[in-house]
């Protein structure tokens, strides 16, 4: 007997262990397009032999003509693979961030509400591609190595769990696995228009690196993303110990300088920034980390460095202290032009 | 008075703390193109003002008609601007590497032979906009993270000192630069050319991703390739010492198992990699330290894991021991499948 074309097998495969290793059922989110038709298809087939449970979900964003029997009838494509339940949200897209930005915020808002009211996973249907793009996005911000890590494949958070399988597999398999199984594909307008910056880096910029580089980029840089969100997530852990150690040491919350003093500057920051979070201090940028920082670093009997929200950090007989803002004043400042101001 | 103009004071305030950060004499390498040229202006009048010896080499690879009269005609510039001494020194230049890679490797080979003779740090020119461009050539090869980090501002290797103070500094600045202080500037026609992968990147690939992304590329890859190193930097010491702390608590060079498997898998396979090294295992590729690190993740009782060269990791007692290539017979093999072959 022949086994299915290659391409079905493969989005079948990077579904498969995924499905099996979470016991909570699982929603396949749907735009109709071959990338998530393929999710919804591959994930349909192997619920039937893992016996797991597996509904679809798909968004109706009111953004486009259209757009409410465009999910109707993705609804009916989920219905016919067998996905149980198929449910039709409509999200209410907001003005910020852009039209891209305020679509996908009302997107994941809807998508979660439902996961959260059925008790299930989302699985998104990003790929290798999407992955690479993403990476090449970050690059362009410049925002710090978090931001070339890329998307995560499977991730909890606020109660829900997001679930990417096939982040190892390219766009056009997933194209290929829609065609060979007959599965109707929505090719949304939007994937198109060059005014969206994701779309002029897809058909423009990676092209072009692709040649000039010797092709091998996209899964170049999904590769790279993966080997550093390792290394970054090693870091951020052994941060973690690190300051739960030396809150531990040093009681009343403070942290102890001279320990600080000796960790590597990447983890010393991110201690910082764990303590500061922690402690419930908002918006912290890297110019307050630094500037705290320098009280461990650069110590000369420097006064209190300010951080957003009013509080603020001393270093007291070698440890470092939060002012909370209600603390403020009364602080003792040792640098009279580092006074505070009522 | 007036001071000297922007771009001239930005390239001598790059180098100003660097050079006096350290007591050794300084030969600055120039190609004779606008950012070396920058650079050994900006070295030879800092040298002035902070007392430091700075002298100039420039390299004749022997590659194009008329390379040895061009080399003179960069030492004399050198000269003029006071550099003292002024080396010309000719590269040998293989066949390894393609034409870039190879001219390269004589080109440092020559530029390390020099700084040795002199007991020197050799200052070379890159730019920020190198530097963006060697990060995108880290990620279009994809072989992680520490390719993505691009060149190091300050690195001593083999008992050379390698200083790159304009990795801060726009190309466009140096040739300003030139321009303000009437100092002539030779373009290789090498930098014009497509047939290299690092022209294309510049002219092409560079400037599409700034127009797509907005602007400001080449700053946030330099951005992120500091602060990646940093993040590395700061895993690799973590490993390091990590390596001293179970190596000490084991004896006889072994590791032992448990602890190992505690570690975040960045950190294990950091500390792995630096035991085999440490003991002269050659070559090691990610693959190997994967098979090595199944003893400790994966343990079922397997037998020993060969590496490049002959030798062989086998777990013991709960401990990893490295066989020597020379006591590979009659190592103890629980599962008979793996038993050596002579």
């Amino acid at each position: 007997m022949a086994g299915p074309p290659r391409a079905v097998a493969e989005v079948r495969r990077a579904v498969r262990d995924g499905l099996r290793a979470d016991d909570r059922p699982v929603l396949a989110a749907c735009s109709g397009g071959a990338d998530s038709v393929a999710l919804a298809a591959a994930l349909a087939f192997e619920a039937r032999h893992a016996g797991a449970r597996v509904g679809g979900v798909t968004v109706d964003h009111g953004l486009q003509p259209g757009s409410a029997g465009r999910a109707e009838g993705t609804a009916a494509v989920l219905r016919q693979l067998g996905l149980d339940p198929v449910l039709v949200l409509t999200a209410r897209v907001g003005d910020d961030g852009g039209p891209e930005g305020a679509a996908r915020t009302a997107r994941y808002a809807a998508l979660a509400t439902a996961a959260r009211e059925h008790g299930a996973r989302v699985a998104l249907g990003h790929t290798l591609d999407d992955q690479a793009e993403t990476v090449l996005l970050g690059l362009g911000r410049g925002s710090g190595p978090r931001s070339v890590a890329g998307m995560v494949p499977g991730r909890d958070a606020d109660g829900v769990g997001w679930w990417r399988p096939f982040l190892g597999v390219r766009r056009v398999t997933t194209r290929q696995a829609c065609a060979d199984q007959g599965l109707p594909v929505w090719d949304d307008p939007w994937n198109a228009d060059p005014a969206y910056t994701r779309v002029r880096l897809r058909t423009e910029a990676l092209p072009l690196l692709e040649e000039v580089l010797g092709g091998g980029v996209a899964p170049a840089l999904a590769r790279t993303a993966e080997l550093l969100r390792e290394d970054l997530d090693a870091l951020d852990a052994l941060a973690a110990a690190e300051l739960a150690r030396l809150a531990a040491g040093s009681g009343d919350g403070g942290l102890p300088a001279r320990p600080l003093g000796a960790l590597p500057a990447a983890l010393r920051r991110r201690v910082l920034r764990g303590w500061l979070r922690g402690a419930g201090v908002p918006d912290l940028q890297a110019v307050h980390l630094r500037a705290v920082e320098t009280l461990v670093t650069r110590w000369r009997g420097q006064g209190v460095v300010d951080l957003p929200g009013g509080a603020g950090v001393v270093r007291a007989s070698g440890t470092l202290v939060l002012l909370p803002p209600e603390h403020r004043r009364g602080t003792p400042g040792p640098a009279p032009h580092e006074e505070l101001t009522p």
